[in-house]
């Protein structure tokens, strides 16, 4: 048998990617142990009782000593909390790592307290689900899928190439780029249509009684892409917006400002204006197919029955 | 065999929705004779080389020339002038229809032209693809939807009783409705859901160039459901806009007020404000998993894939 890529992993926050994370590295035999920890009894409980790790650890302090990989995968606002509670008890050499959705926060909130000799690679996956918890977890879930790292400068080369190595063993793509420019890019491709969707969905959650029905009843016409969306984890997206705000309130600026013109459009009957705005997006929907067609990405596409 | 429900069927526009009736109608044996018009050459030619109606006729009047049931299926700017032209040309006792997403517009437009001795219903089957045109038409698209109908008050009941009879032969729900409330309810469901997409795609449009590459690559993160909404036909959409007007500009404004809320407590930090809003979301979600489980229509889901 081959050696493991890493000896023990310890991941702290056992909910969607976390559980996903642990069936992956055990189905694909990369590392030698794997010790989880969570904030919640209730998790830990259904973490032991699921076998989705080796060993759960009541402390973060307890789950890290000793693991060669530690990975953050609660939500971004507790991180600050959970880097102060492991920095005595990670080994030297170790990489410490994350899959939050921002990584300037990450960078700020984790950074300050990782020791002398310990690698700090934040990273995040781009996969997930409107699910969440422990259960919500599958090993398939980062195939075909993109996972960035955004190593801060002077980040040790094998370091970087053992966290790729990982990721690539679960089935991703890996992309390597600056924490800035991830933050602005995601801004835009799920920060801001998850803020949307919630926000349209609560739109029509103030609707009167009688019209809410009708809403449930004929989501089919585009409604009800976007109550999928809004189903994911309230707490993650908090922290998201709360971690990501200069570049979520710019991408907002821009979107309320071309909306803006387009309700123009629409009040004063501007049917032109309105024709060629909807042929323009047409451009990046044919960039989307071309990539997957290309492989560049997962061709898993939600099913027909949109429209009208 | 049975006698048709219709002796012959004129489809006057042959799109998405118009081929899928025309081959819904025919796989259903609801129609002795199929009658198209279309009104350019070249989807005209697409319509008999794909055999889609058994004559496809040259003008709308020689279309709706004998038909007992008319079906206006062109982008709604185009009706006045349609309607225009047949009007000569309606036997009595014909049923004219239509399946335009706005229904008040409709009776604006189509109404001053129905003879005495014609019934006039209009309809609107909440089934589409992001495709268009002759060939994206299939006879399953109405199955399990909901096809909603908006009778003028005074309307012949048996001439009802027919065209319900038409779209549950296609497999769809009939709901019969009052067209300034169907008008509201679409604008939520369906219409402000399609203006946010189409505005969001053209916002990540008009990104640099660096960024637009990446838009697509990382567009699984929830973007990408947000482009198959944008891909939808232009002409279809700006018609929409300009004939629900007033509706559309109210979900707007309600929208508008609860995303700028929602960008306020991002700016100043407001967790709990954005925590409770997005737990309130998860409300309406439930509810339109419980009516698919009911089976109250079709559970056909887009796939897993979205999120972070």
């Amino acid at each position: 048998m081959s050696v493991p890529l890493f000896r023990r992993v310890a991941l702290l926050g056992i909910g969607l990617i976390g559980s996903s994370l642990a069936l992956a590295i055990r189905r694909h035999g990369l590392a030698g142990e794997l010790v989880g920890f969570a904030r919640t009894a209730k998790t830990r409980e259904t973490a032991r009782r699921l076998k989705l790790v080796d060993r759960v650890e009541e402390s973060a302090a307890a789950a890290a000593t000793g693991a060669d990989l530690v990975v953050l995968a609660t939500p971004l606002g507790a991180y600050a909390e959970l880097a102060q509670a492991i920095e005595g008890s990670l080994a030297p050499g170790a990489i410490v790592t994350d899959v939050g959705s921002v990584k300037q926060a990450v960078i700020r909130d984790v950074g300050p307290y990782i020791p002398q000799g310990v690698h700090f690679i934040p990273g995040h996956p781009i996969a997930g689900t409107e699910h969440s918890g422990p259960e919500a977890g599958f090993a398939e879930l980062f195939e075909k899928r993109w996972c960035i790292l955004t190593p801060p400068p002077g980040t040790d080369e094998a370091a970087l190439e053992k966290l790729k190595a990982l990721w690539e063993g679960c089935g991703s793509h890996v992309q390597v780029m600056d924490a800035q420019h991830h933050d602005k890019v995601l801004a835009i491709t799920s920060h801001l249509p998850h803020l949307i969707a919630y926000t349209i969905v609560g739109t029509a959650t103030g609707l009167e009684e009688s019209e809410k029905g009708e809403v449930v009843r004929y989501s089919a016409g585009g409604f009800r892409d976007f109550t999928r969306i809004a189903a994911s984890d309230p707490v993650m997206w908090r922290d998201v917006f709360l971690n990501n705000r200069e570049a979520v309130l710019e991408m907002l600026q821009r979107f309320t400002e071309d909306l803006t013109a387009l309700q123009r459009a629409i009040r004063w009957g501007e049917g032109a204006v309105l024709e060629e705005h909807f042929r323009n997006t047409r451009a990046i929907r044919r960039g989307i197919i071309e990539a997957e067609q290309a492989g560049r990405f997962d061709p898993r596409e939600p099913g027909e029955g949109k429209g009208s």
